[in-house]
């Protein structure tokens, strides 16, 4: 059920409220904060409408996916200009967004804004204002540095990439060690997303700045290895955690607790993952009960005290199991699973593990769907738990 | 004479040679090595020749910016399953091409290929294998990384990015101090493009893997100031070389010397950059002879004898003069000048300044123009004499 959590990322881009349909869209529009350098748009009003202008004057017809809950998109009509407008019809959910052009049949990206990776490609980013924007903001704080690390896997005869999050102070307090979550990305995306698209180093220097979270490090990478060809990923139906767990657990742990000062213990060490990446701490992180002590599911899964029982040593090892969802993914108080598969209840299997005396932490964001404000948000209320003793 | 040297960079993308034009097209075709995942378009064979597929079965015409000597580009015709095709009518120079596409009077990127931040803009790449590509190839060498750092400038009132590549053994060797060369792009392009199109941190892990150059620190940042609004890049024709003097010499240096193990003296200090960014180089370098012992300009002009004996202490405090520029920028034997403007000589300037008693080294990359594989072979030049003492 896990995975289909996961493959549906893509489609419902934004889901809006069907009142709001009807309210006067607000001409306060502006452009996106993650327009390219100098262009006007897309733009998102007040409201959360997005607006888009496709320059493209001899195009029989262009549409935008992003749309009133994703069915649809949003059909843009031509200008006298010769240029393509049109305005969502619904307001768009808080946070990031992908989406993607298709013109005259082909699919193109905006022009006009920021790729992101997502769905196997580079897709356009669209990113509506949130009131609680300023957990994420680039501020005037110390910064910590994302940097890029192509590390040697024998398992796979490649160079892996990937990114890792030192805090600030880092570079200063030579004789500091750090713990380190290791956090994934979702389906279709790749080790690029939780810096671009979820701001994760961003998230940490804020709750650094404010004393809320013990400074750490965080480590990303590409979390599929069963590519067909190479640098072809690999479909989730052949998935196996295999060869992802020995790169992660063999190949890339070993690498950065010898390149990095990292207090290099169980009791220091976390996983984490969106979507497909939840699907994966959860199989990574039980047969590694002595490699990590914190688990974090964002959208991606919950784990019930059956689980537990049936895990020898989870109880005594771990010692924090986070889950959370968009309240979208929650509707009508449960897990949508695919059909055929009973729904599952992640609240009610948080409290069971309350109630039996575990850590467990869950967490809802609100008005948010299968999408990156969710993760944000996610990692943001994870963070300041983990590492505490 | 500079700028308009920079401001050709992006127009004579890759020229052929006249003579191989007329040559058969072998059908050798493979997908180019900057494709996205899965992507079979665009493709390049063994002669340079590359070979478009752009699916758009209701546009009206279809045309990639890249082809015989940039001029007119390639248009591509539609093929009986509505996709457009269309190979260069002759071979592209080897190395690395930004390139766009025109669908239907709009400016689209190849959705096959990865993007590349030039000419203001995230454009789409090729990449023609070259036969000198060993030496910036992905090896199983050990890696430096490459971080960005957000650093504050208060001048500007603004977080800036840099990337910062540290050499291999950098975290390990933890009481070692390093050199440090500051990198600059050229116009249109931003502080991504010495990593992504340059590939400098290959280029030093090989050099370092074979013993070539002493490990150094390379700090790669943006090299524009003068925005007219946030996050849109100013014209050169308003271009004032101090408020970037001001970030790079009393922020970015200041910052990078407390955040890294740096060897923090003027003489394990470098500036180089390609096009407009040796512009900056050439500005900089002489007004802060107490900061910097190296200059590098790739493709950005020369510095003459007459140059030398204007700045007082030049010849005592710069222990080395590097210029080099594509065989095809040199055609003719002197540098194209704007009209009106005698052309410089920029061989005859580097003969007198050895002839003088200085430390000077002109290199010419064979048989490319304006591109980044002149700057690829001129930085895989310039690294070997830098820090030799």
């Amino acid at each position: 059920m896990l995975i289909a959590a996961a493959l549906a990322g893509s489609a419902p881009a934004g889901a809006a409220s069907a009142q709001a349909v009807t309210a006067p869209v607000a001409e306060d529009f502006k452009p996106s904060s993650l327009n390219q350098p100098g262009q006007d748009y897309p733009q998102v009003n007040s409201q959360g409408h997005a607006r888009f202008r496709i320059v493209a004057p001899a195009a029989q017809g262009v549409k935008v996916s992003l749309g009133l809950g994703g069915r649809g998109g949003t059909t843009l009509t031509k200008a006298p200009d010769g240029a393509w407008t049109g305005t969502t019809a619904g307001p768009l959910d808080e946070g990031f967004h992908y989406y993607r052009l298709t013109v005259d049949g082909g699919t193109f990206n905006d022009p006009g804004t920021l790729n992101f990776f997502g769905s196997r490609r580079w897709e356009s980013g669209i990113e509506i204002p949130a009131k609680d924007a300023d957990f994420y903001a680039l501020k005037d704080v110390p910064h910590g540095h994302v940097q890029q690390v192509l590390f040697p896997s024998p398992s796979t005869g490649t160079q892996r990439r990937a990114f890792v999050y030192t805090p600030p102070g880092y570079e200063k307090n030579q004789s500091d060690r750090y713990p380190v979550l290791y956090l994934q990305h979702g389906w279709g995306e790749d080790e690029t997303a939780w810096s671009n698209q979820g701001r994760a180093n961003l998230i940490l220097d804020n709750l650094i700045a404010a004393g809320k979270t013990r400074p750490f490090i965080i480590v990303m990478t590409y979390g599929m290895t069963n590519d067909v060809t190479p640098g072809r990923p690999g479909g989730l139906s052949s998935f196996d955690i295999r060869p992802f767990q020995t790169v992660l657990v063999k190949e890339l742990i070993p690498y950065v607790d010898r390149q990095f000062r990292t207090l290099a213990d169980q009791r220091h060490r976390a996983m984490a993952g969106l979507s497909m990446g939840g699907f994966e701490t959860k199989l990574i992180v039980p047969a590694n009960l002595d490699t990590f002590a914190y688990i974090g599911l964002f959208s991606g899964g919950s784990v019930s005290l059956e689980d537990v029982n049936k895990i020898p040593g989870f109880r005594d090892k771990i010692k924090l199991t986070f889950v959370s969802f968009g309240s979208r993914e929650l509707e009508g108080g449960t897990m949508r699973g695919p059909p055929g598969v009973p729904p599952a209840d992640p609240r009610a299997n948080a409290e069971a593990l309350k109630r039996a005396g575990l850590n467990s932490v869950f967490y809802v964001s609100p008005e948010t769907g299968h999408e990156f404000q969710t993760w944000r948000r996610s990692l943001h209320e994870f963070a300041p738990l983990l590492f505490r003793d």
